[in-house]
């Protein structure tokens, strides 16, 4: 089973492709979490150190996806 | 069932997008098409239509998301 985390922080284009990409993503091969940075800012170093550099983001087996654009991650942190 | 279709240009980006994220997606639940601009290019004009800017992306229902950045569509018309 492959891993994938989702990383948002509620923008319009992180909701945007959490509503209408993520349930595409087939179940039977990759357990899908989501992190909204809104609700648990500690993950943030964690997105950073897989190579997110902006939000909307997959980390798809430990391999950064940018899925268009929302926000950068200084945004994020700037909060 | 919905429609997907996956631009690329055979760009490095594309293709780890096309090898390592494609396969996840349910092909119970969505049909996946694969168009290389450089077999191709007279798919251009309808992957702008829908909003692609850069390669790769996937149009899925009508709605673009890019995956990453491997060139921008002025890139890829410009050969």
């Amino acid at each position: 089973m492959s891993k994938a985390t989702f990383y948002h922080a509620g923008c319009p284009v992180c909701q945007d492709a959490e509503k209408n990409m993520l349930g595409f993503l087939d179940q039977s091969k990759v357990d899908v979490e989501i992190v909204d940075f809104n609700d648990d800012s500690s993950r943030v170093s964690e997105a950073e150190s897989a190579g997110v550099k902006s939000v909307p983001a997959l980390v798809l087996d430990g391999q950064p996806y940018h899925i268009n654009y929302g926000a950068s991650m200084e945004d994020v942190k700037n909060g």
